[in-house]
């Protein structure tokens, strides 16, 4: 390996677990995206809020209560949440309901998992 | 619910799925510091690697030439996962191997599993 010994002269041959090849920077960086969508305590407790609605959503009402944030903040956490296709957005009536996308939360649950 | 008439002074009743309680802030705090330290490509493809070696550990050495970064670099992120406990980091000789914690990827599959 002429360019590995170039670029590490001090590489020890003992020092190889074998061609092991990583995920690419590309999909490295879009895993990197999801997750730091849900790397925000708010945007967790929304996440949760959520989940354990026993109707599997919840309107901003719902959230600015629990989570103990203006709704500015609630309405901000949520556009984040949508924007990496964790959540859905219903209107209907006079509130906008909010519903996870589960495939999109199993796809965090599968790089660690 | 005079507090929460106050605070959310056009809460229709409708619009209540029933005493929700999220996991708290302090809970959610620490899943937030635990996702904050992998959501990073280059983080991501270092716990990649080592999970992926057939010996399930990794030096300095595979790192800098797989992910493609400086030695620096490669243990700047690793400082950041060892103090996040999700590396090991064992000295052999010549080299620091790292080795994954998988009680702590697991922690992170949960939150969202």
């Amino acid at each position: 390996m002429p360019d590995l010994a170039v670029s590490t002269p001090t590489l020890a041959p003992s020092c190889r677990p074998g061609g092991v090849v990583p995920i690419d920077r590309h999909e490295a960086t879009a895993q990197a995206t999801l997750l730091k969508a849900v790397a925000d305590p708010a945007r967790l407790q929304i996440l949760n809020l959520i989940r354990s609605s026993p109707s599997q959503e919840a309107c901003v009402c719902d959230m600015t209560d629990a989570v103990g944030l203006s709704q500015p903040t609630v309405s901000h956490h949520l556009k984040v949440l949508i924007e990496a296709g964790l959540l859905r957005r219903e209107r209907r009536g006079t509130w906008a309901w909010f519903t996870l996308v589960p495939e999109r939360l199993r796809e965090i649950a599968l790089i660690f998992g």
